[in-house]
């Protein structure tokens, strides 16, 4: 916990790896079809967390979770950053960057692969990837994962760090919520290679850090933001949407290396746990002078590195992905129970430009359209229409396909989850926390006591 | 027409007011329940518009509209700036005051009311009054319309040069699209008396005008952003929603001064009317690398200040108010034709924390839920529940009540105002060109091709 003297403290550093749009797709996982020498290293000095969980499954938004420990909602990063999406979080938001500042860390986010500048101390880096992302939509040249780029064929340049891996689409395998078909073998196959090229980078960072002297004080956090571009994954906030490696190590808590921990934990911890290792207080402001002040609900992981730890609730908070893709979702999992509400229901869910372009996609949607078997667990209308409230029992149907929200024996257990999660968004100052069939009042009379006020919307 | 001399350019101003959240109540458009002194003097030396519209209903993309002279999805301002609704223009958009600047002509914002230091030539100075916006939500100490402001009640201060004006319930004129209720009597008479702190602020800006002798050679244009915020204005893409008093003084073109045009324009037409008055050349430039490059799709207005012209043709787009209000709608108004796209028409129609607190809307909500007579010509259900297409004919129905969508003898009407409505869509580089049913795609191999790819989602 927070206490550690100045004497540790300065020597302490962090460096913070999140990939794009990663999943299990690694040895450290047990898929054996794939290979990951230095992610595997990196897991025998690391406790393995079986149960981690983005707080929202896009890019922009997660990033923004991820350096200030507040879900989307609360920073402001509503949706994407990038072009004409154009979200940003608020100004006045104290993220981990600017705390660490302030407590005279050096903070970097790496762009080349050179890392001695960065190495004063403390230091925090931050090494976001590109990889495993997917290429097809904006970059098609590279392939459907880039999994070309850099790889020494004409027109696609060369890494010369990089040995690409190959694999065929009979070795791949194919997780249970994507469709089993040859399309999407293809394409898994194709983020296997780029997965294989991301652990190779992730070797030459910690390579640089042990050649640096600095491996023996260093707080390494291994991640994704969010979960694989296939359906049911990245934008939804299924388990394949948000759930996500994780690997944490800590050169000073050698005792649970290479265990496997199945407490729940989320990427808003993440912030708690930098600012636990430096000893630096939790901040607690205001932001647009509102209640409640802003405080970080997320926890420091650092516990779970000395012992397996009763954790089992997290929380999940979806708006946009594109500035066009509105479909508010709010998400509990506690225990073997996960709970979604979507607000905008009654509209399709939407889909990514650069998802729609994926092989994986193309097929599903020519595959329904042709009357052809799929070879998924549900179908296309089933993924554009969704129940307001979806509720699974990710035990006994880890596929989450079976809908227990209306079934009367849950619904005591539906209340409790309903409670909690709204609570959640009351603490989190959720905008949405009256969506979609109330209208929050939290100015004027009600800025002490916000409400909501029924809109008798039929919904 | 561009083509000025720089003799005449350099003697000329702009002064722009733009009122917040006001209508047709005044004196010049024929309510002679209300007095509105300032702008009827205005008036007698100015081009009176009859079919001026927003191109968007919510006040910081009206705004942005108005000082670009792009729609909001082509800017960047797709909803409301303030507090955690977080818009904002995108930072490569060429505002009129960057123009303005460039071409070295002085730029202001008024926000205290002593002019003289602004009244160096050439100017282009922009009032922005709060009048008459609402007051409920934020401070209802002031009254619904912050009517008591500054009227020298104890805790309301006082505003020197404002002689507030009373109204009573029984002295307004209920427009049609509002329930004529002793409810909505009581709000319109405090709205009326912040119109006429409006007129008498109108009149002190143009008194100083006058004194600083800049008078004769300022062009001087009144409007407001957006519909009156009362039930089908505010926020909706209705006649009530988008029609704005539009009083454009010309001291160089008095051959209209007095007269009504009954030409259609658009506050998208302020931008063009504003360069061409300074004899500066539209710009054209790209946005986020894309195609087409980014054109003023609106046209100056000085044409209309020396003969009636045959305009008839306007659009408009809406996509958030409130960061939780999504129902991104697109509107073309052709002749006595209005088309509206309502692209989220199976959730209900979002209602603002402002317009909900209303007495209007709060009476509307009791009346429906208790069964009374709502006095008002549609359902709350009609009002939250609308068509994805709505057609009407505004001069046999000029409340929109019939929609004429799915009569057969209007389908070629129809097809032909979907056309003309998409294709300005993609001339602006509207993000939601392809929504609900579509995916835009426009990188990669679609960069110079954009298309709109089906989702078969049943929509
Ligand atoms: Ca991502
Ligand atoms: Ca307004
Ligand atoms: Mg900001
Ligand atoms: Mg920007």
């Amino acid at each position: 916990g927070i206490g550690h003297s100045w004497a540790q403290q300065r020597n302490r550093n962090v460096l913070l790896i999140i990939a794009d749009d990663a999943g299990f797709e690694t040895e450290v996982y047990n898929n054996t079809a794939i290979r990951t020498p230095h992610l595997n290293e990196l897991s025998k000095r690391s406790v393995i967390f079986r149960n981690a969980f983005s707080s929202v499954s896009s890019c922009s938004p997660s990033r923004s979770a991820i350096l200030t420990g507040l879900p989307q909602h609360q920073n402001g990063m509503y949706g994407l950053h990038q072009s004409v999406h154009h979200f940003n979080s608020f100004d006045s938001v104290r993220s981990l960057p600017l705390l660490l500042r302030q407590s005279h860390i050096k903070t970097g986010r790496l762009v080349y692969l050179s890392l001695s500048l960065c190495f004063l101390r403390p230091f925090f880096l931050y090494v976001a990837f590109h990889d495993p992302h997917r290429c097809g939509h904006s970059h098609p040249e590279y392939g459907p994962f880039c999994e070309k780029f850099g790889n020494g064929e004409s027109g696609m340049g060369r890494i010369p760090d990089w040995q690409p891996q190959r694999y065929t689409p009979d070795q791949v395998k194919v997780p249970p919520f994507v469709p089993d078909t040859p399309a999407s073998r293809i394409d898994l196959a194709a983020q296997y290679t780029t997965i294989s090229r991301l652990d190779q980078g992730i070797g030459l960072v910690l390579k640089e850090l042990r050649e640096a002297g600095r491996a023996n004080n260093t707080l390494v956090i291994y991640s994704s933001d969010n979960g694989i571009p296939f359906p049911n994954g990245r934008t939804n906030l299924y388990r394949a949407g948000i759930a996500e490696p994780m690997l944490v190590h800590s050169p000073e808590h050698t005792g649970r290396w290479g265990q496997v921990s199945q407490s729940y934990v989320s990427l808003l911890d993440i912030t708690p746990t930098v600012l636990d290792w430096f000893s630096i207080p939790y901040p607690a402001y205001s932001l647009f002078g509102k209640e409640p002040v802003v405080q970080l609900t997320g926890r420091s992981l650092l516990p779970a590195l000395d012992a397996e730890q009763p954790w089992s609730t997290v929380f999940a908070s979806q708006s946009h992905h594109e500035i066009t893709m509105y479909y508010p979702m709010r998400a509990m999992h506690h225990h073997q129970y996960r709970l979604i509400h979507n607000m905008h229901f009654k509209m399709p869910f939407p889909i990514d430009q650069d998802f729609y372009l994926s092989p994986t996609f193309q097929d599903l949607l020519n595959r329904t359209e042709s009357g052809l078997p799929t070879h998924w667990e549900k179908s296309l209308r089933e993924y554009y229409y969704r129940e307001r409230w979806e509720l699974f029992d990710t035990q006994q149907d880890p596929l989450e396909t079976r809908n227990l929200a209306s079934d009367p024996s849950y619904t005591d257990l539906l209340e409790t989850m309903k409670g909690h999660l709204r609570k959640w968004q009351w603490v989190t100052s959720d905008p949405w926390v009256c969506a979609p069939d109330g209208v929050l009042e939290d100015q004027g009379p009600y800025k002490l006591h916000p409400e909501c006020r029924p809109l008798y919307n039929d919904l």
